[in-house]
C-alpha cells in the first residue's frame, strides 16, 4: 500500500520528479538523469502500473485518492497528496485531469524482441512532435499495428505529452528506438520485411497497391517538416502515397499514418 | 500598397487587434466583437488574402517583410513593423511564423450555397477543439470532402489555432455553421444525402459497408468526450464504424475522420 504522504511546502525535494513540467528541454535532462517518466490522469496512471513499470511516486489532491485506491494498494511508492494549488505552483500548470505518477524508465526492448511475431509495423524517421508520437502510437494500436520503430532523433514516447496524447497505446504497443539509422531499413528487408516509404517520391504508386498482397509489412513515415531523408526514401523497398486532391498541402503525419494504417489492414 | 507604420509602444491602440493572443476566452469575445481574426505566418496570410478576405493590418517584424512584399502590395490595410521583443510583449508568445494579419470576417455563407453541387460533405456536432477542427479541414480537403458543416456549438475555424492546423484549408473548403441542430440530419437527407453517423452503436456497420455506391454522402461525426449525441446518432440513415482491434480506445476524431475520408473516396 504507497503511503500517504501529506506535503505543504512547493520547495520539498521530494517533489522534484514533478517540477516545472511545462519547460520540455529541462525535463527532457531531468528524465533521462533519473530515468523516469510522468503518467498524468487516472487512466494512463492506472494503465502504466498495469503495464508492469514500477511507480516511484504519486502526486495528487484528496479528492483522486479513492479512484486510484485499488492502483495504490498494489505499490510501496509514496502518494503525495497536496492542495491543487501546491500542485500547480510544482508543476507550473494546472493539473486537469489530476493525479500525477512518477515511473520507472525501463531499459528499452531489443529490435528482435519487439518484431517477433510482428506482420505490421511502423517506422518512423525523425518524427521530432510529441503529439506526433502519441497520436501515431494510438491510431496504430487501434489500427492494427504490431510494432513500432522509432529512428534515433524521433521525440521520447515516454514524455508526458505523448503518454497523454498516445492515451495508454505507449504502454500496450510494443516499440524501441533504432541504434542505427542508415541501414536500418535494409536490415528490416533482410528480416523478411517489404519496407514501404511514405513519400511524394514521382515513383511513389497509391499505398493500396504498393501494400496488396503482401505479408510482412514496415510502413516508413517521415518528420513532419521535411519527410522522409534521401536515404530511406531510397533505401526502401517501395515507395508510396495517399492519393490526394491536386494542389493541396500533404497531410499532417498523424493523419496520414491513421489513413495508411486502414489502407495496410485491407491488404 | 499597405503602408509602413513602425510602431515602438507596446500600448499603442493601433495594435488592439493582436493582444493576448494566448488568452482564449479574451480572444473569442474581441474578435466577435470586432469581425475579425487572424491569419499567423508567410503563408497562411497569404492564402488569406488571396482567398479574398479584407486585411485590417498586419504585424510583423523587419525581417518579414520582403517575403510577403507581394501580398503588402494588393492592400491598403496598414503594415506595423515591430521588433521582435514588443511582438511578443503584444501578442504574449514568441510569433515563431513570423508575419500576423488581422482580416476581416465575412458573413457566413448559407447551407445552401456550401452544399451546392457537392457530394461527399461532412457534418461536426459539438466538437470544441480548435486543433481537432483544424486537422479535420486540412485532412478532409486533402481527401476528396467537399464541403463541411458545423453544429452549432463546434469550435470556430477562424480561431488562430485552427487556421494554423488548417493549413489554408479553412479558406479553400467551403464552409458553414448549422443554425439549427435538432432536425440537422433530417433536412440533409431531404436534400438528397445519405447521413452517415460514425458511432460505437450495436448496430454500426463497418464504414466501407455503409457508404459502398452512395452517391451524395454526408459523414456525421460527433465531440470528443462522448461522441454523438443521441439524437444525431438516430437521426442519420446510418450508423457506421471503423473497425478497430478490440480493447483499444477508439481514434482521435481527426484520425478517424482522416480514415473515414480516405474510405468515402473509395465508395
Amino acid at each position: 500500500m504507497a503511503a500517504r504522504v501529506e506535503v505543504a511546502d512547493p520547495a520539498d525535494p521530494r517533489l522534484a520528479d514533478y517540477r516545472d513540467l511545462r519547460d520540455v528541454e529541462l525535463r527532457k535532462s531531468l528524465e533521462a538523469e533519473h530515468g523516469l517518466f510522468l503518467a498524468e490522469g487516472e487512466k494512463v496512471v492506472r494503465r502504466a502500473v498495469e503495464a508492469g513499470y514500477a511507480p516511484r511516486s504519486f502526486l495528487m489532491a484528496e479528492r483522486w485518492l479513492d479512484g486510484l485506491s485499488d492502483v495504490l494498494a498494489t505499490t510501496e511508492a509514496p502518494c503525495f497528496v497536496v492542495t491543487e494549488a501546491l500542485a500547480e505552483e510544482v508543476t507550473g500548470f494546472h493539473v486537469h485531469r489530476g493525479a500525477l505518477a512518477s515511473l520507472e524508465r525501463r531499459p528499452l526492448p531489443s529490435v528482435d524482441a519487439v518484431l517477433d511475431g510482428a506482420r505490421t509495423v511502423l517506422v518512423l524517421e525523425d518524427i521530432v512532435d510529441h503529439t506526433n508520437v502519441g497520436a501515431i502510437l494510438r491510431s496504430g494500436a487501434a489500427l492494427g499495428v504490431d510494432a513500432v520503430l522509432l529512428s534515433p532523433r524521433c521525440a521520447d514516447p515516454l514524455y508526458r505529452r505523448s503518454v497523454k496524447v498516445a492515451m495508454g497505446a505507449v504502454f500496450s504497443m510494443p516499440w524501441t528506438r533504432l541504434d542505427e539509422w542508415y541501414d536500418a531499413l535494409p536490415a528490416l528487408t533482410a528480416r523478411g520485411f517489404t519496407t514501404v516509404a511514405m513519400t511524394l517520391a514521382p515513383d511513389a504508386v497509391p499505398l493500396e497497391e504498393a501494400v496488396r498482397g503482401l505479408d510482412r509489412v514496415a510502413l516508413v513515415l517521415g518528420g513532419e517538416g521535411h519527410g522522409l531523408s534521401p536515404r530511406w526514401e531510397q533505401s526502401a523497398d517501395r515507395r508510396a502515397i495517399i492519393p490526394m486532391r491536386p494542389g493541396i498541402d500533404s497531410l499532417n503525419v498523424a493523419a496520414a499514418t491513421a489513413v495508411a494504417c486502414y489502407a495496410m489492414e485491407r491488404r
